[in-house]
């Protein structure tokens, strides 16, 4: 198809396809002529996975770079794939001099320990909890994760892996894990929000008068 | 005590802070001389909301605004604070025209009135949530949530509200929720993702040989 039957077909401007194809987030049309590209099914497909990350995702357009030369690194074993993709998702959190972040530090890596997962040392995840915790302390709030441990657990080894065609071709994992990742996180976010929303109005306006 | 301690004890640089005080987020302190102006353990816990909101939670400036103005809002019953907070947390979802939005619109409205869950016609999250299974449907993920809602009713009512003093100040319960939903979310995400790090080494390392 040209490269107005991709726009209409995505909603994603014609300029805005040529931004991503100069960036390098999305691979080049077969050239049929001097002016001319022909797209196929791959670019519709590259094209919702990048508006997924950017609209949805909320993620700056480095980090979905990283993750598209993940997938087309075709050296690399699809477990050190899902990692680098996995790995861009989140923010760089840098470690913050001092005891209160050691301790935090060591929390963290204690309830890793505990659960019995497979993290490596090296995984970015691990200073964001960090910080996150520092912060919890710092504020006066309970610092127990481990309800949000157990149900990050559940939901993950229940229904998301299984939703993740290993077997397939390599591209199709990642992005299925990257997508899920990022569009079921943050329907979960949307969710707890709700919840929230009910759980307060239960409480404050609906609660039965004090006897 | 002065700005300089205000900004050791919360590690806000000095013109941060001055900044912040131009911006209205925080309060100015009293003026005791021309000069000089003497800040007590109310600029300490509002800095210190700022700064999460800001590095943890990711907010723009202008959401932390809002939160700011409904607590300083003593009109506002701590029901409609708390609306009000909750609302400036979610990034803002204009609905798309077509039968694609509305159909998922209305897979929304049926999953929050399937749960009991009591929340208002007009909040924002269910645009948001609508947008979420727009895209998921396109991209030809699962679009079954009730998973997701599930486990967020499950940590909400059990572990989040029992948190929030809703008997104290206004001000606190406030802020607990704000704080409580931002930081306990960004930690949710982070250790699904880590259990998710686990799952898939678990599943293409671990996994036994073919027989």
């Amino acid at each position: 198809m040209r490269i107005s039957e991709l726009s209409t077909r995505t909603g994603v401007a014609i300029p805005t396809i040529k931004y991503y194809l100069r960036e390098g987030l999305l691979h080049s049309g077969e050239q049929v002529a001097a002016t001319r590209a022909e797209y196929d099914d791959s670019h519709l497909r590259r094209l919702r996975l990048i508006r997924a990350l950017l609209e949805v995702g909320r993620l700056p357009v480095a980090a979905i770079k990283k993750i598209i030369e993940a997938v087309e690194d075709e050296s690399l074993p699809v477990h050190n794939l899902l990692g680098t993709a996995q790995y861009a998702l989140g923010p760089v959190v840098e470690p913050e001099p001092g005891a209160e972040w050691q301790a935090a530090r060591a929390q963290v890596d204690r309830l890793i320990e505990e659960r019995g997962w497979s993290v490596a040392a090296e995984a970015p995840a691990r200073n964001e909890l960090t910080q996150t915790l520092v912060r919890l302390r710092q504020l006066g709030l309970s610092t127990d994760l481990t309800p949000y441990a157990a149900a990050a657990q559940r939901l993950v080894s229940e229904v998301e892996m299984d939703t993740i065609p290993f077997d397939g071709p390599r591209e199709t994992a990642v992005e299925a894990m990257v997508l899920g990742t990022v569009l079921f996180g943050r329907a979960f976010d949307t969710l707890r929000r709700l919840a929230h929303e009910s759980e307060s109005a239960h409480r404050l306006l609906l609660r039965p008068p004090p006897s």
